[in-house]
């Protein structure tokens, strides 16, 4: 049988809030096994960008990663975001190692090609991005990898790439290795049927529970990406994806994925 | 016999010039056997601060590293400059890893106590900061870690520390398992005889030397903290300390100390 190991993701509405943050690290830190955290960004970004009067580029209601942008969002998400999670994960006894795809080559990304638009600096990944060898080394180590969104080509160019896809590449290529649960974490308690209503969580969805929720529009708008990236996960070999609030991994309430 | 290893360490003036950092990049990566490389930090972070209204503050001379600043510094450091590091070493094959102290507590600092002065978020360096167990097995892995000047505390405070003492401290840590020969990494071709002539390099210093150049006044200066460090080093196990340019370093025009 294989080992056991948990990977999380966390986004933005955790970062932005320092307590949130440090209240998610105390909960990550009691997760028992060999454990890897991917993290997004903030609005520190965005927000450091207009106060130097940098305006973000939009196109088609997308962002574009321009070299002032990738230069903005390195250092926030592989320096300040990445670092602070480390270090406070360093003083709960998680022996955390801060990670960009750069780092031991351990992701290697290639630049969005242009077609309709040019997306600018931005890092798709494909099967052979990730180095699973090396983070299995690091696990074996006793370390626990902390993935930022920023990855490289190979070639000396940094990358932005999604973190909602670093977490399921990640997922994917250990899963030769591991039994991988996935973990998305945002600020709710998992799937809802109700988006009002926190309670109106769904336990379990299987492949054909999510299309029939798809169709009744029950699902819809942001839930779809992180889904469809949810269920790609699991039929390249994931052994399940939880759908979770990131102050509440350790409650029973939340929404685990299944392919049957 | 112990096997070798090289520590190179690049400050500010080489990071200002993109050309230049990739200059040291290629040079670096011709550099045979185990390495590690340590930056500091270049004009970047203060030109932020300025663009962010944020102003330097000063004590007699020396910088506090505030709140603000240590924010500044960590995105900087451990962000835009080592990631790009990273990315270029990459590109020449070298499998770079990008570190700061929290990463896998690889550096533990302790917060400069204050005396006549609070420094603010400053990391002081003891025998035991370095976790050269960790480092051994980087490098056995055929890694080259690649330092930032940015330290943590082990109770989730980050800590700005001089990237010397770090590079000093790294190499003396190591110098139980390896033969070090630490290279400092500046714009001049080593210590010299007249600062105007860089052709007047000294090609060999030993501790009577040092005395004596000193008491005549030919060190002064910067270079005093540099060579304190340097036969701080040789005396707790360094093999050997080189002075050099950093876009020289594969040529013979350079200072070596050593004890006798």
């Amino acid at each position: 049988m294989k080992p056991e190991l948990k990977i999380f993701k966390i986004g933005g509405g955790i970062i932005d809030s320092e307590a949130d943050l440090l209240e998610f690290v105390r909960l990550f830190s009691e997760v028992s096994g060999p454990k890897i955290l991917v993290h997004g960004g903030g609005k520190g970004a965005s927000e450091m960008m207009a106060n130097l009067g940098i305006a973000p580029r939009m196109i088609n209601g997308r962002r574009i990663t321009d070299a002032a942008t990738l230069e903005i969002v390195t250092m926030f998400y592989a320096g300040k975001t990445n670092k602070q999670l480390v270090a406070a994960l360093q003083s709960r006894d998680v022996n955390a190692l801060g990670l960009s795809g750069a780092d031991g080559n351990v992701i290697q990304a290639t630049k969005r090609p242009v077609r309709d638009v040019d997306y600018g600096f931005v890092g798709d990944l494909s099967e052979a991005s990730v180095n699973s060898t090396l983070i299995h080394q690091f696990l074996e180590m006793g370390l626990t990898p902390v993935f930022c969104a920023i990855n490289h080509d190979g070639h000396g160019q940094l990358l932005n790439t999604n973190a909602d896809t670093i977490a399921a590449s990640v997922a994917k290529a250990l899963s030769a290795k591991y039994a991988v649960a996935l973990h998305f974490c945002f600020e709710k308690r998992g799937v809802l049927t109700d988006v009002t209503d926190d309670k109106s969580v769904i336990a379990k969805i299987n492949l054909a529970d999510y299309a029939e929720l798809k169709e009744s529009g029950i699902i819809a708008d942001g839930m779809l990406p992180k889904l469809e990236n949810a269920f790609d996960a699991l039929q390249f070999g994931v052994d399940k994806v939880i759908i979770e609030h990131a102050l509440y991994i350790n409650e029973v309430l939340k929404t685990t994925l299944c392919l049957n």
